[in-house]
């Protein structure tokens, strides 16, 4: 089983209440691969400028991630500057350069057509790149989608085209407002369900994540930090520790499922204690295990 | 084991998104009694004016509730006025008359002061009232405090001091940040603990609930609902269900205090799904129970 992730690679700088970071690696398809690397092999599709630092494709490797489906293109790396206030939910922009990303044209490697029924997640990107990718693979053993308020804004369409073709879709609850125009999560994730996705995750940041399936809904909670350094990423980083656990297992019931969230949400809350993806570099597998008992003694109770 | 609120009694008119509702029976005292009633015998101290209708205090009679504490005196009864737009977290004041709760003089009766060890809740009401309730209680079993913003602005002293004689404290979580100047919950909580309460809940609305203690954190979900008619008492309610399950199984331990977190919820949960006290008229104990069970069946995932 593997995991291949479509999305982008990009050169953050941030800055937050507790500091800032200058031209470190970001972008969707970098913290969902080294998120998902850590429950199984992960391989990226996406495209860099011929200035991307070696020591970043480096670093990539470092978590044996496969990275032939990583174009590197005459151009500039795509670019994001932004901050975040004390509403750590909220990322504000100030600069977007899409620079090489805006000519990614996207075409697999054999060796990643071949892959065994991967799992894939669609990263947050043009949704029609989305689909041209999930069209080169045959027997994906599950689809899974985000996007963005961009997406649901300037390309409706095609987002509700590649809505159609997924399996589970994760976004979060501002998003979910905006794309169904439904104040209301439950009855806005009844409406993306009917679009296509058979589950929807919800995520809502430091109050934690809905999952909604025909029969269920699960409330994962938050893991409450003192100290949230720097909030990009958490999202790519939580889906790709859900889809790396998932195709670990290769599991597709409501439990593993519940398992998935909780480890997705375990891998979100490491990498938001520092910038890019320094917690990242010295977390541990027993890290993990750890912060998932703590996610169970944060919510257990007993029945009466 | 009995549980003694003083609070506001008042006639609310409310309009949500979902409707209105004119001179309805409301105020954090009735919320909170009626709510606890349904676990053990709620005693209240309050104020009603002489126009107070006769059919409200058959109301609160019917659900068992002692109001020999709650005094008529000429005038009129307070009153609120206001909306929720679809932010249905944060309600809109349009109009607060205080009327006779601006004389109110609370001197609890002598069959309140001869009560076995009873469980306190302070709803929220001027600190000043709440420390004057207090002394009057020779031994609390337990007390709880509630406030709100206009008194962490208008009587941060006051409120400090009712804050050294308690033992839990809830309050939602932009009064947490407002009361600390701190908007991380985790250290708000601490900084609230270091005032005087063993205790913390931090109540999110659609998000849950938090509870901190020196060697604990505990999240509960929030039951996800499709209809959130009037989200007006969903506090008290809370806080009524939370302290009425502890009155009733006489419990201070951690599982104990869990349990009554669910519970708590549990009862908000009605309360919200029709205006005033509509819901709880026919609300049944197998109704809370099973919500319960809903709420484990919400939260719960298995071990890796």
């Amino acid at each position: 089983m593997s995991v291949l992730i479509v999305g982008s690679i990009g050169i953050d700088s941030v800055k937050t209440p507790f500091g800032e970071a200058s031209d470190v690696l970001g972008g969707s398809a970098v913290y969902a691969s080294v998120s998902s690397s850590f429950f199984n092999k992960a391989f990226i599709i996406s495209v860099v400028g011929s200035d991307f630092p070696d020591e970043y494709m480096e670093l990539l490797k470092s978590y044996e991630i496969d990275i032939t489906g990583v174009e590197k293109i005459p151009g500039q790396t795509f670019r994001w500057k932004g901050y975040y206030t004390y509403e750590l939910n909220e990322a504000k922009t100030l600069e977007t350069q899409l620079n090489v990303l805006s000519e990614f044209d996207p075409v697999l490697p054999d060796s990643y057509r071949n892959l065994q029924d991967p799992h894939i997640f669609l990263a947050n990107i043009d949704p029609d790149l989305q689909i041209k990718v999930l069209d080169q693979i045959k027997n994906p053993e599950l689809v899974v989608l985000d996007t963005m308020n961009y997406w649901i804004e300037n390309k409706p369409e095609s987002l509700k085209e590649a809505m159609s073709k997924v399996d589970v879709m994760v976004l979060n609850d501002g998003e979910a407002r905006e794309l169904t125009g439904e104040p209301n999560l439950v009855k806005a994730s009844t409406k993306i369900r009917e679009l296509g996705p058979k589950r929807v995750i919800i995520k809502k940041g430091e109050h934690g994540a809905l999952m909604f399936s025909d029969d269920s809904i699960f409330s994962a909670p938050a893991y409450p930090l003192e100290f949230i350094f720097d909030p990009t990423g958490a999202g790519d980083t939580f889906a790709g520790g859900l889809i790396g656990y998932l195709s670990d297992v290769h599991g597709n019931k409501e439990e593993d499922y519940r398992k998935a969230v909780i480890f997705g949400s375990a891998m979100a809350s490491f990498v938001v204690e520092d910038f890019s993806l320094e917690r990242m570099k010295i977390l541990t597998w027993d890290d993990i295990k750890e912060r998932y008992y703590q996610f169970k003694t944060l919510s257990h109770f007993e029945l009466i």
